[in-house]
């Protein structure tokens, strides 16, 4: 199968290369960049320079013509513009933006632009490939989940879906690697600003709390909302989310456990952690592994759920590809074998 | 002043002596290791080797003699067994370990050893400078806090004490840079297993919920109760707290700073932040400033308070110093005002 | 084809597994460890727990029984007792460690120890894969070069081979990141000791200097000496050498990269960076790549070489299985064309 | 003694701030930025929001009126411009960047632009501290030397005074933390291109080039060619140096460190370390010291020199504070007492 890749030279784009690369039942056809067309992919990632990719300008029928899927790895508002047509074309669409993740309104309230057009974003599947596997193998526009979603939806959904959390209890705290900001140039993105350095950012207002409240409701068939803080720690990769809720009584850490390894009993990718043995983003470094945990804090009656993953990987190109391996009825695990890198 | 440090070995006495040497009122006359005794500074830290020091066996009555004060950088048990006796010759002790800072009880539960002796444990002041002046200006003997209580507590303590936040709603998500674990040899603490990794460990069993908690409920007159999660993140030096609490109507994010304002208004070592600017470790490093601001989350009625340390300084040594000027009536600051370190 | 590692604790082994895992030719049967036999590969390496390795105790018999082929990756002096018995066995033997690198007196001369037994020293060829294809092919003992030597030598050798460099004038100055010094504990290794630092060690004593000197001298058919500084930067994975020696009239950058280009045209794993782009080790994090590039200083004549690796990977484990490709006739590709992992 | 610094964003500028704030003889009465005139020097440097600095535009007059002495932490080619109208009205100035370093000639070919007027070029005096005192004691205008130079030059100096090495033999390999290059923003700059990645950068062709060749000469008294060769590994601050010169008969570490010992006897601020106990940039962290240590490696008979300092303190900050307490007769260590900051 022929894929393309809309928005080169982002670091989503170099890892959706790196996997696409080795994936058996894929050629990597066509790389899209709107602000470096024409320019050899070596020279925006020296580290591809053996691989000899010219970036092309977009052209919607050249691309039509040359793949048969996809990928979107460009910034929020460009796949509003260029899935449909594709999407017409008949190409499967798998958006790695936030453009096709939520409801018309929740997308106005919270990124202040307009919805993507019908029917596509209604048709859009949710891409957190272990929770809606039937859809997505059904759908031909795929709204891959955002990074800190992905974390924190692996550990909650197992929780909303059995309804043992309070409602308005949940809180996400997320720690990301600074590879999520990707690659634009500012003051504050500089080496000497983030090494060394851990600080929260868009507290309360991050863009993927209603991408969080919107699958735990579906989940678990009522209004739930989430408190979300983001904050930067400094490594490139890596998300590990620490997530709160209020329970009633009857629980215990191994309950906890035996709940997700019911859940997740045919999720390779998912890996519940034994008791007293918590999730680290080093362990899924580079793989499209998301490790999870829970523990029961009997004294607050709350549950503590832990989920690491690769935001680059699980949390972006990864989930990507895994979600155009369910749509083509592959092996889920086609492309993704890679253990992760360690240390 | 002469003072000496018992327990010379670790990173929390490193800083001690890089504040101690620059103090305008002190001489340090004497450091004392068990592990090392007869060994030069300079071997231990090769970074202090233009300072002639060598450190000496323990020694009570040499001790009481060069010295009339005393910090106790030691691993816990250590005070319980050496302080007594040299607050009992005269000297002020101050202890950076977690001896002295629980009630006997708590201690027992949660250290699963025998409290140190009285009188000893009940005349100690909790030294937390900014709330506790004025005991501690009296004392003998000043439990230093915690790194993570410190933190959490600067940002926790004018909500309980103004009783803002729900009871048995309180949970605190530290974040620490690796040196708060001491220079104890571990495969755990090698530079390749913690480069490049965020994640929890001792979750809702650390030894400073109970610190928390009782503070807290002293500062509130009511019990109160914490959930804490302490992290590990790639960096050296930082604790960066983030804490959660439920609260009633009528808050929000200007209220919330007003309140940190007017609390912290003659507290020099604090700086709160202005709206949408939140604390980072990196903007204290090396430094004894605790920075804190708070939002309010109106869609969940949280408060969300952020406070950021040093976790060798505000977080030990240059909390302890701290507490030496206020018991000595110096200015709080005398061998503090360093201002961070950045980059 | 079934293999074995010996010595699977270490971070080569976490490496030899990651690649051996999704090697096309290869079924990884038993890891030897004579430290944790009976262990779980999770409990040693939790990144690796969705694999269900024990780790076994050494029996030369069962592992003949169970492998084709061993690879050891066990501390210095291992190998010399372990191997012979293996290869008489009838096993290809790839050993990671020095003990089959050097002559008998060099060995002797280096690491204060008896070499190997013969005959298995003297038909042991070096595993540097690009420059000793022949002798690997026909090899059932291939000792696989040091990471440091590794770089040095790729950048070197075809300098050497041509007569570029006046003798006696070769300086070698090495970058490494931590995972070199392997996952053993001591004090100097713990993370808050090497984050934020830079230093050499062991200078002029490291024992890669007679294997850079030993087979520099072979490729050019003389004596030559080497001066090589190893120096430790604060990251976890990637070897950064820069070589100097003098020179004639006549040479350019250009000419030096002409003779680069010429030397590994068909060499997949080499990299020749185009001028004024010098070789950067996160350019080759994770592949079995080796970037190069050279620079003509007119105004002192010397030549300046610039080299990167993996150490981990083309340093260690990525050639090591390279080897046993060339040995078995296979691409020399096989399980190694993962690109670089970047960010 | 009243001072201002010109040119007032930059890390420099921060780490000048941060040493003259405790400075005993000094008041820091104006911070000149013309990019961000205007600003509060809180909202430039969070770090150091507890100062009630304003930056102030540029005005001769208003600094001449406000300063005594004036600190130039500006880009290349400002002090040129700004340094002799305030020299003219009498102000000390002390420049950080490149312009009065070099000779007329050698700024021209390596800056490719007009030197700096005269007689200012001429006066200037080259602050290297423990080198050239009596010049700076005398001069109105310091050349503070720059960050590769000073590492360079500390370990090279005792050897060209001494004429121990050959000539035209000479290399310097420099390691340097990110900080070197400055707060400018660059996609190359980004925390996820720097972090985990070690490189060579304008290899040959550094500016710092010319001033290590000319000051060498001079203390040498014959010219001396130097190859430089920088290199960025991933850490915020410090400067490792590794050079490389060949000698004749006859020298021995020890007698190479006895070397350096006479020649620093009475420098504060240079360690000589003991044999086999080479420097480590986090041993100087934060403070003013270099240290340095000597090998001799008879197999090539080449001395190897090591060095490290704080690229911002000793290369830049801290020794134009030096400076200025030798120009103006204080004790050399005034301001400067602060130890290395570790871990």
């Amino acid at each position: 199968m022929n894929v393309a890749v809309v928005g080169a030279t982002g670091y989503g784009s170099a890892e959706l290369i790196r996997i696409l690369e080795r994936h058996p039942h894929v050629t990597l056809t066509q790389l899209v960049s709107s602000s470096q067309p024409g320019e050899h992919l070596g020279n925006i990632f020296p580290h591809l320079s053996h691989l000899s990719f010219e970036l092309d300008e977009i052209d919607l029928d050249a691309l039509a013509e040359a793949a048969d899927a996809v990928f979107f790895a460009a910034p929020a508002g460009v796949s509003s513009r260029l899935l449909p047509p594709l999407a017409e074309r008949g190409l499967i669409c798998i958006d790695l933006a936030g453009d096709f993740r939520l409801s018309g309104d929740t997308y106005q309230e919270w990124y202040g632009a307009s919805p993507p057009p019908e029917p596509w974003l209604s048709q859009a599947a949710y891409g957190l490939s272990e929770w809606f596997p039937s859809s997505i193998r059904k759908a031909d526009v795929i709204a891959n989940p955002g990074c800190y979603p992905t974390a924190a939806l692996m550990a909650l959904a197992p929780l909303v879906q059995e309804g043992v959390l309070d409602e308005g209890t949940v809180i996400v705290d997320g720690k990301s690697g600074f590879s999520g900001a990707g690659r634009g140039v500012k003051q504050t993105s500089l080496f000497c600003e983030v090494n060394e350095n851990a600080y929260p950012y868009k507290v309360g207002q991050h863009r993927h709390t209603p991408e969080m409240e919107q699958v735990a409701s579906t989940l678990g068939n009522r209004k739930q909302s989430v408190l979300f803080t983001p904050q930067i720690v400094p490594m490139s990769r890596g998300i590990l989310v620490t997530l709160y809720g209020r329970a009633g009584d009857g629980w215990s850490t191994s309950r906890l456990r035996e709940l997700a390894e019911e859940t997740y009993r045919d999720s390779y990718f998912v890996r519940v952690r034994g008791e007293g043995r918590w999730p680290r983003t080093k362990e899924v470094q580079g793989s499209n592994f998301c490790d999870i945990s829970y523990e029961w804090d009997e004294r607050t009656h709350t549950v503590i759920g832990i989920a690491a993953i690769d935001n680059l990987v699980k949390g972006a190109a990864g989930q990507a590809v895994q979600n155009l391996n369910l749509r083509m009825g592959w092996p889920e695990t086609a492309g993704l074998e890679m253990p992760p890198q360690y240390p």
